[in-house]
């Protein structure tokens, strides 16, 4: 049986305040859960109902598990529907992989705001084989359990670091990396240059990359609307432009080899 | 003021099936109503401050205008921050319009389930230039209040009709236009022919393309993952896939002209 308190720590996970102090998320679902034990991301809690935890591997026994009720997994879940399996997972250092930056592709993210957008973004990420995200530190937290859950087990395949992106931008110019960024004046995605290696800044939703990393962009690009010239919507939405952006990246390689 | 009755009714047009009866839905925001204005939706009332009365284009004269007050508009507003404009607009007919479709692309959504990926394939589809979406009667609908604010204005300009899909594709077979649909064992979208007009068949987010319209699909593609051959999400969100697709059909008119 779950304890009270048990209960109640597991619900404060749902605030990012506590997700900092105690360096824990939650992850929920058989599907998911499965998914990490081949992953680098390290489960410290289990609870399950008998029947999950029988076909667990047995080579995680690191890992505490209980065998908890189906009532107790709906006290604890933070699901409309009350899964077999939820897992306390400890955050990973949030440092950047500078080996693997400067030799691939890498999405920057600039205050994306709403949590479906990153968690999109972080699936989009893991599908187009690009390894590394670096928040900015306004951004949505990936560690809340529903951008978790929408990235549907991305999340551990695809490094997510929060840092000043001013900061970042910076250290990263010791690697000659371009850093493209989408402006409305960049030249055309389709037409234009792309290398294989380098950083692709998206901007926040409602204002775009901000000023201040303005001077930091050294390839401006623009996804063309179609036919061009007319009244269409003003702006993609930004999981949408960043996934068109990252096809034609990887596209370019595809059709070269 | 507004009186009790009215407000009942706004607040009924949540429903799809009041939406129904009453052939009306509720469209709110300046930036959104001014479009409007300029579209072929059309508006039957419109509730708004003084201030915004007073900028209304005087041309629309058969719109019955309300000036209500602040407190009153966020009486019958369905969104977080209180607009000083709501308005009242007829759902139009629902007739697909099959000059435009034998000549251009079209989507074709099959049972859609969620109205943020509704909304969003919706304004992807306006950014592209792409003018028709055929949804089939399952999918979500488009005048719920929050897929109409998350279009941003698009279904204004892209005709959405909801039909049986057996029967639309079945109709369109005259007109011999390649029907396109997303399947694992698909043709690579980079490298396949893609002709400038035909139907594009999307699938529901968890069970994909339904089996019974396998058939009615003459050309099967297939968005590679990257580098391919490794582990990675096993699918694309439905909107991010229809960009994908779309922005590959466009750069490959946009790079030949």
């Amino acid at each position: 049986m779950l304890t009270k308190n048990k209960i109640k720590l597991i619900h404060s996970l749902d605030q990012k305040k506590n997700r900092k102090i105690t360096g824990i998320f939650v992850a929920e679902g058989e599907k998911l859960i499965f998914d990490l034990f081949e992953s680098k991301i390290k489960i410290t809690d289990i609870y399950c109902t008998k029947e999950v935890a029988s076909v667990i591997p047995k080579n995680n026994t690191d890992i505490i598990i209980e065998i908890v009720s189906k009532e107790d997994l709906s006290r604890i879940s933070f699901l409309k529907t009350t899964p077999e399996i939820v897992a306390l997972c400890r955050i990973p250092e949030n440092l950047p992989n500078w080996d693997a930056i400067k030799r691939d592709l890498t999405i920057v993210l600039d205050d994306i705001q709403d949590p479906g957008n990153l968690g999109t973004i972080v699936r989009l990420a893991d599908w187009f084989g690009i390894k590394n995200i670096i928040c900015s530190e306004g951004c949505a937290d990936l560690y809340n359990p529903k951008v978790i859950q929408s990235t549907m087990g991305a999340f551990a395949r695809v490094n997510v670091n929060y840092l000043s992106l001013q900061q970042f931008l910076g250290e990263a110019k010791q690697y000659e990396l371009p850093v493209y960024g989408t402006f409305l004046e960049g030249e055309n995605l389709y037409t234009t240059d792309l290398t294989s290696k380098g950083l692709i800044v998206m901007g926040n939703e409602g204002n775009g990359i901000s000023d201040s990393l303005d001077g930091l962009i050294s390839r401006k690009i623009n996804i063309p609307s179609y036919p061009g010239g007319e009244i269409t919507s003003e702006s993609l939405n930004v999981a949408i432009a960043t996934a068109v952006i990252c096809s034609e990246f990887r596209r370019r390689i595809i059709c070269k080899g």
